[in-house]
């Protein structure tokens, strides 16, 4: 089943301990986008600027990926700067030039419309919010935010809650959002505002599905708890989260039903597909993957939990 | 198969935002000795002062523990004060108070001779290497350390890793021990000055076991990760470490043959007895345990992490 996703699709230049790029291909819709193409089909809603050309359309056309809904606007593309060298684990921000994303108007292409699954990547809750209300027939929709947004946009971002079912965010986000160091009332709290599912991701140290299912008022909850790949080198952390969003989401929407064993699975996927996404710079190592590569690490992340 | 460990022995004063308690009955071979008595016999090799009492003798004896290695001089017994508050990840000390243990000289009793199994507790590196030459015929050596040794010992320290086969520690002492920022690299570093098995702890997250198996030469490196439980409680994080210790060295040496099998499982033993330390007091819970708690929670951590 087919997945509609917005955020941004952008320029970064990334400065990390292995080296430095300038002005490759980036943002959450792209890593997203690309991560989920390998398990289904998948349309992009976004704005570009005048300096996207042909060769950054091709890396999403390579996956098949569709691209009507990435609107072309007079001006220059979102450009972030941003480095790793003292933390791998967080990125310190130079810069963040919103350009083309400052007056961003979602549109929704008629084509895209059929589309049962709706990721809405880490953008301003309005227009997560605006996307969502434009989409009402979706059998399950996704999210991301950030600390930004939690921190000074909290009543737009608890309206976009309230419509999702899946919510991704990190550690400090989930403590932050809930106002709780304990990440299992930190958990419960965010899924009061809305999510049935929260994934709670922990950089190197892999990620925690909390998970209500059955029907309502005798719903179980549920944990699951996926590793990250223990990596000799991390090249670049960029986009590592949005490409476990992409593997997670992807693999969901590839199956029948979303029973508790196939959120399993696609908790490992995600974890799969953030492992590649760090081994090189940009989307260079997500958008050359081979389906047989994908499995084999979920075969290696499975040796690495499993006792039999 | 039984284990002589060697470590402190002691009281602890703690302050966690749970409350305070005053006193209580500590000791890193205190923790690892209550955790690995579920598993096999356990003898132990410490000092105590003229303050320590049959109330603290009963705690070891009500889990059938040996305490004729634990020798009583003259003074005060190891006496260490610490609180959590801002932090329940890492303990702040406000008082260490060695006293019997400044001119401690473990004397290993004959009984003890046949134990195949050696746990060097967290204790000055320069003890744990003459307890470790005094029992030259056992089968298994394992051990733990700390920042402290690490920092200011640490030549006696690489002598002591030199005859481990097994090294317990945690992120930030693998990290400084091997003078690198990657886990995977620190760890082979680590793995080079002598142990052939290194569990590396991440407190909340989880453990990770780098493991090389197989005659030497031909050895082959595998890495297996046990989770933590997500716990909605952490009462006093005090003796995690060390009941992780017990549990996975325990179950270790409860088995017919150390295989890669039993190791993994040894990991989530070690993750089950962890759990539990931190959910009351001091050694409160560890020492009130059952068997069957144990392996109902042993179930809970497969079924945390398990796709199928």
């Amino acid at each position: 089943m087919a997945i509609t996703v917005v955020g941004s699709v952008a320029y970064d230049s990334i400065e990390t301990p292995a080296g430095r790029r300038e002005r490759c291909l980036g943002g959450a819709a792209t890593y997203f986008s690309l991560a989920a193409s390998f398990f289904t089909d998948v349309r992009v809603i976004a704005v570009v600027g005048e300096d996207f050309g042909p060769e950054q359309d091709a890396v999403f056309q390579k996956r098949n990926i569709d691209i009507r809904g990435i609107e072309r606007a007079p001006g220059k593309s979102f450009f972030w700067e941003g480095s790793y060298l003292d933390n791998l684990n967080e990125a310190k921000t130079h810069t963040t030039d919103l350009n083309v994303f400052a007056l961003f108007e979602p549109k929704i292409p008629e084509s895209y419309r059929d589309s049962e699954f709706l990721f809405l990547a880490n953008i301003d809750p309005v227009l997560q919010r605006r996307v969502r209300e434009a989409m009402p027939d979706v059998k399950l929709v996704a999210g991301d935010t950030m600390n930004y947004w939690i921190k000074d946009h909290k009543p737009a971002l608890l309206e976009v809650l309230k419509g999702l079912d899946i919510l991704l965010i990190n550690d400090t986000e989930a403590r932050m959002l809930a106002g709780n160091n304990n990440l299992v009332q930190a958990a419960r709290a965010v899924m009061a505002m809305g999510p049935s599912s929260l994934v709670i991701k922990h950089g190197e140290y892999g990620a925690t599905l909390f998970h209500k299912t059955g029907p309502k008022g005798e719903s179980v909850e549920r944990t699951f708890k996926a590793p990250a790949l223990p990596l000799e080198e991390v090249v670049d952390p960029t986009g590592a989260g949005d490409s476990f969003a992409g593997g997670f989401f992807g693999y969901l929407a590839s199956q029948p039903e979303p029973t508790p064993a196939v959120y399993r699975r696609a908790m490992f996927y995600g974890s799969v597909m953030g492992s590649f996404a760090v081994q090189r710079f940009g989307t260079e190592r997500i958008a050359e993957l081979s389906r047989k590569e994908i499995d084999d690490r979920f075969t290696q992340f499975r040796e690495l939990t499993h006792l039999d």
